[in-house]
């Protein structure tokens, strides 16, 4: 309503249409105008006029197609701009943050890694997160004047939020402060949970492109979800929805941090596994794998405790697939190794218990984009911001 | 984007404008002219135009306030021409079958209930709903050329579907054969589950107006419920979502119909109450309110049946506001009466076990259009293509 008090009916409607195309191609990759013609029910010139416009702001190039085997003059092909329109996602996981240069188009342009701080101040590895994203700005060779940064995204690991108290609202300004001195002035730091924005890439661009009902696992020292429905993402009121990790699966079991007996993370999670197993292994990220590779080895107490977290893995998806009837399923984090091991456990759990009609197109994945799920959600928050009006956004 | 192909953008932006003053309207209730300007953002001379527009298809009347306390030139008042702008809205309850009359506005005008019939063959079913439709509409008193009719909608309880197992796909198609001798061409009709029209409800005009994450639970032979996230209605792939009756959350309870052991609806469910309280009530909807009005008057058995089964209502509810983080949960049908003679137990739970973040901001309550909420979120359904298109739509 309020883009019609401050423009024409003409102008918003054009705003609309450049945001449509831009976002296709930013989906989609390199697209022939005749393919843009047709997705987008335009006419011919319409798309003409737009791709100049966005051509104009430094968003798209256009040109003749790198091979064509067909006779003809071939269809102009529209192509982002991936390495001069970027921004930069963050993620900040148990125990590593990583930062990365993100190309319209979802292309990880460059990427760094470091260990995550320790202690419970937030200070120290925002300052460290600006450090990544400061790296990375130093080494940008591409002239400024021909640059389009649109902004910055931060994944939050869910563990990271519990074991340290960090709500968004408290690391959002604070990390803009951090990031101020090296960045031009654009959208964000926007903040979203780690499974959230994997969901989100993944439904994108990954395992779940085309599927409007998703619910994407993560897994690491906790469990949490990522959830698409009707095409969106879910996420609550404060944006804490999608805790299944705390979701009581079994009233029975052990004790779980949170304080209520037999969360599904007390079941299935890092620690569980490696308690069944008999096995202390320190560093937390490789501990699932290596009990999946005993258990494959032989391993009589890892091959136990990987059919018990597989169970209950299915038990829980089950409940989920009850709750969301979702057409896709994607197991990352920690949950991707255990899923892969005994894909025939956690099936079977999810098709005796799930009810029929909820159950009968899910595809069950693991994630397309691997571990930089959660950087290319995050960029998309940056993203979302140009891809919504592309040509006020290339101005700031 | 079809909409800018098939008319020009002003026209693309009136039909907007028309359909946020109407649904403002439908949603508010009377509303001064000088409120619509101020909350829809637009100027004087624009509403004008706009209601005399409404006023002239027939979809609502202008005039002074009934009363006013104020000095100066009362702005004139629009109303919602309820009882002229209608649809039908029935529902299929395991026991009963309702129809009603709903005008623009959401008020129920007139309503007729029936006994379901029993075997497993929908077609008698849907010929009594639309006998009851039939009588209805033979009791409209109005001018045919004075009334717009919108269409029909249909809420479905979860119980019907799994007992009878009839699909959404089948219903919609012989719904609108048995109701085509008895009404003029409209939208719809329209199905979908109960709960989750029963949330449409509340969250559109009940107890959750206002909040944009929203369960509602819904309780009769099984419990099922209606979600609303991000401010939409969240029904799954197959519009199979909400069955949180088979959330498994007590996997050493009792077997359930569907074959798993320890369903939410095995434990908090009718069947549930009376088993445990060793009472056995022919009348299904009345059995939970019988043990609860029974546990009041200090029938032991019966108390322990309600604690036990509002102590397992706070669990599941628990591990959904886990999953969804929302502001309202609506305890809706059988789950009413149980939620009322023990909020203090499924409050109890809920704060023991949902983690802080996620509970911080919920409300419980009971629905505000009771055992209606189901009827006015059908009528909602086949108010929404007037909504979207208010000129078009009156046309038909």
């Amino acid at each position: 309503m309020s883009s019609s008090t401050s423009s024409s009916p003409q102008e918003s409607v054009r705003r609309q249409n450049l945001g449509a195309l831009l976002r296709y191609i930013h989906v989609r990759g390199a697209t022939s105008r005749a393919e843009l013609t047709n997705r987008l029910g335009l006419n011919r010139s319409t798309i003409g006029a737009l791709t100049a416009d966005l051509a104009t702001a430094g968003l798209i190039d256009e040109g003749v197609p790198h091979e064509t085997g067909r006779a003809g003059r071939p269809s102009i092909v529209v192509r982002p701009r991936s390495s001069r329109v970027y921004g930069y996602a963050m993620s900040l996981e148990l125990d590593r943050l990583r930062a990365a240069r993100v190309g319209l188009g979802g292309r990880i342009l460059d990427e760094r890694t470091a260990a995550r701080p320790g202690g419970t101040d937030p200070a120290p590895t925002l300052a460290a997160l600006a450090g990544l994203v400061a790296e990375l700005q130093d080494s940008v060779v591409i002239d400024a004047a021909d640059a389009v940064f649109v902004g910055s995204g931060l994944a939050v690991s869910a563990s990271v939020r519990h074991h340290l108290g960090w709500a968004d609202e408290t690391i959002e300004p604070a990390l803009a402060s951090a990031l101020a001195p090296h960045l031009a002035p654009a959208a964000g730091p926007f903040v979203g949970g780690l499974a959230d924005l994997a969901a989100l890439a993944e439904h994108t661009r990954g395992a779940a492109a085309g599927a409007d009902n998703v619910i994407y696992l993560h897994g690491d020292a906790g469990i949490s979800a990522g959830i698409i429905a009707g095409g969106r993402r879910i996420t609550g009121y404060g944006g804490h929805g999608g805790e299944v990790g705390h979701m009581v699966v079994n009233p029975g079991g052990r004790l779980c941090g949170c304080g209520s007996r037999g969360c599904w993370e007390t079941e299935i999670g890092e620690r569980a596994l490696l308690h069944l197993a008999g096995r202390t292994v320190p560093t937390a990220g490789a501990a699932v794998a290596a009990t999946v590779i005993a258990a494959q080895d032989g391993d009589e107490g890892a091959r136990a405790a990987v059919a018990h977290a597989a169970d209950w893995l299915g038990f829980g998806v089950a409940n989920l697939v009850n709750i969301f009837n979702p057409t896709v399923v994607v197991f990352g984090g920690t949950l991707r190794e255990l899923y892969l091991s005994a894909a025939d456990h956690v099936r079977h759990r999810l098709y005796t218990m799930a009810l029929p009609a909820c159950r009968a197109h899910v595809a069950l994945h693991t994630p397309q984009l691997g571990a930089d799920a959660p950087l290319v959600g995050a960029a998309e928050l940056a993203f979302e911001s140009l891809l919504a009006d592309p040509l006020y956004a290339a101005k700031l």
